[in-house]
């Protein structure tokens, strides 16, 4: 794509009443607006950048047998009433012309367990695994962590039926493993952490995905030996220990939750009476699990851990673009050869027609954060080459170019 | 996709208080589910069709230089106090516990006009079109029209930036183009009408396209003559006549508002005070155009003009797969070969894999409306052949297949 024809405009300075540096840089660089707090529009560079982010999440969903669906985001509340969550103070709430009250769906176990129920009759139609990438909305009192913590945001949410607590088991140590490829995919699986949390009334254990960050809201404690993280509330039950080995030197760490998964067993199966019949013909509940991954918080946490004092630095997988192709001096014809070629080989590229200074075009492809840049001016072509430079290394090589 | 790992049930019987025939017959495939009046949760299969419009959408608007944005659902009530429309009862309203007020967007002019007055200073950021296909809300005192009329629904709108008049008016007609093209590959060209509707307070007219159908809402006056529709407000100010050609003897038909657009030359830009400097350094207002479609409500249209007493009959590049398999009898290994081979040539291809009768599969298919039927029995193959079914025709073929 052509710079010059982008909706975009980079900002040397991040908008006071920002405080996060996801926030900060998404800003300066274009690829978000801040409507309001706690609310983002999304720009065109940064509708890129999701569409990465929900392409490898809806590609491991789907690899591990997850069919997608999309559910509404206005629940009637006789739902929640049925599951006793009604009273949460982070849903929003609102009344229609037609007297009726509606909640803005946060989760959606009231909306995806008696949909389930519609369908599923028999042991013959489990397992079944359904998850949806859709907006969401939490009346949250305060948002100022940028996409960390949004009152609305994007988020994939996974849904799992079983016809015991066995398979359920099976599957959630499937989801783990799904879970741990997106954080790869991501550039985030070494910061990336399985942390033991509190499993409510149902398990001992559910499981976050806390990834380290300086700006994160949580805290873990990591235990080298069992190579597993522990949240704040476990590790106050376990008086400071490792739950599992003992240990009591353990290293805190601020960190983001990224995913979580929580086995729900009978927790609102039972409510809505979700049951089928098994072999011999007798009605059994269904078993339950939810799965979930923050799609914008993903985003954001990105950047928190892939950044410097000039802007972002993007994973491969995630970059809006692969090259940023930028002429400098009197090169047009040349450029414009070399940005079809580049499309021609299949790379997507960002080509800085603009009428720009060097330096400005150099500072905002640093902004931006596509992984590859590629400078083409006169003196490099007397040389017969361009300039290349990863994002994330500091040396310039060249390339052999013959125009 | 095996059909036994699809979640899907087929209904005998539409449920009693769905009305329309897009409902009833969704429902019944299980393309969609219905959580409360007027939302609707999609499926997998309704999923696939949707992902279909909204691919045709996307692919023409890009196409005119659209660019793609995701604006937020939830506004500031403020934004909308600026333009006075915060009294329209078609918005739900809600309160944050911050005590902001909020209203849920049915239309995004008052976010996209104030963020492009962020990104618009020169005659050189114009022109510019901003899209989004996104959820919408809509207060409705009554939802009984399925996807036709929801309280939460998908929409495209795209919102376009100009420096004068004129360039508004070249835009303007592009887009007609383009949103024929659209009703094109969606199957509905022949039945959409360009139509003559009030234009407000700074236009004689807008356009809204408008789908011949025995269920709309609506109701517009052909005029053979002018090859155009009018809608019936206008037809009331210009006493039946077609404000074309004067000509009164006009068809009256009952239709379905698939698409507007409308030249809002400076009804927003004022309010925002969005201006721009020209080349002569003289600040102007932008003028402004927006047109939209509706993405899920295009989705019943295709059904209620496409579906006999069988079911739905998709048009090609809306269905959810190419081709229906169907294996009758003891075909199993010659059926998966076959199924195998029809991928690799590029088919998305439904298998109905399961242990039903010939009759309920048949009786499935019809009621799914994939375009192609194939089945394979042991009859067929005997013959070396399968048979072959278009379900928009009455004519089996057989066509050769050597195992």
């Amino acid at each position: 794509m052509k710079q010059s024809q982008l909706f975009i405009k980079t900002l040397k300075e991040a908008p006071k009443d920002e405080q996060s540096i996801n926030a900060k840089l998404l800003i300066r660089g274009g690829f978000v607006d801040k409507l309001t707090a706690g609310v983002y529009s999304y720009l065109p560079l940064g509708v890129r950048v999701i569409r990465n982010v929900e392409r490898i999440v809806r590609e491991e969903m789907n690899q591990i047998g997850g069919q997608e669906v999309v559910l509404p985001a206005l629940h009637p509340e006789e739902n929640w009433r049925m599951t006793k969550r009604d009273k949460e103070e982070i849903m929003f709430k609102l009344k229609g012309a037609n007297k009726k009250e509606y909640v803005l769906g946060w989760t959606h176990e009231e909306v995806v367990t008696p949909l389930a129920g519609k369908f599923i009759k028999s042991y013959k139609d489990l397992p079944v695994y359904l998850y949806q990438i859709q907006t969401k909305f939490r009346n949250e009192l305060r948002a100022k962590s940028g996409l960390l913590r949004g009152r609305e945001f994007s988020m994939k949410d996974l849904y799992s039926f079983h016809a015991d607590e066995k398979d359920l088991n099976l599957f959630y140590e499937k989801v783990k493993k799904a879970y741990f490829k997106i954080f790869k995919r991501c550039g985030l699986k070494d910061k990336t952490f399985l942390t033991l949390a509190d499993g409510g009334a149902f398990s001992k254990y559910s499981h976050e995905f806390q990834t380290l960050s300086e700006s994160g809201e949580d805290e873990i404690y990591l235990c080298d030996k069992c190579k597993i993280a522990i949240n704040k509330e476990i590790i106050k039950q376990e008086k400071n220990r490792c739950p599992i080995c003992r240990k009591k030197k353990l290293v805190i760490e601020k960190s983001i939750e990224t995913g979580n998964i929580f086995s729900l067993k009978t927790r609102f199966s039972e409510p809505f009476n979700l049951s089928f019949k098994d072999e011999k013909e007798q009605e059994k509940i269904v078993f339950m699990g939810c799965y979930g991954i923050g799609i914008s918080r993903l985003m954001g946490t990105i950047i928190e851990a892939y950044h410097d004092e000039r802007g972002i630095i993007w994973p491969q997988e995630i970059a809006p673009f692969d090259i940023h192709l930028i002429p400098i001096g009197r090169v047009k014809k040349e450029a414009e050869k070399l940005y079809h070629d580049l499309q021609k080989e299949g790379n997507q590229v960002l080509y800085d027609d603009r009428d720009k200074s060097a330096g400005e075009k150099l500072t905002d492809a640093d902004l931006i954060g596509i992984p590859l840049r590629m400078v083409i001016s006169e003196k490099s072509l007397q040389k017969r080459c361009i300039e290349t430079k990863k994002r994330d290394e500091k040396k310039v090589k060249f390339k052999k170019y013959n125009r």
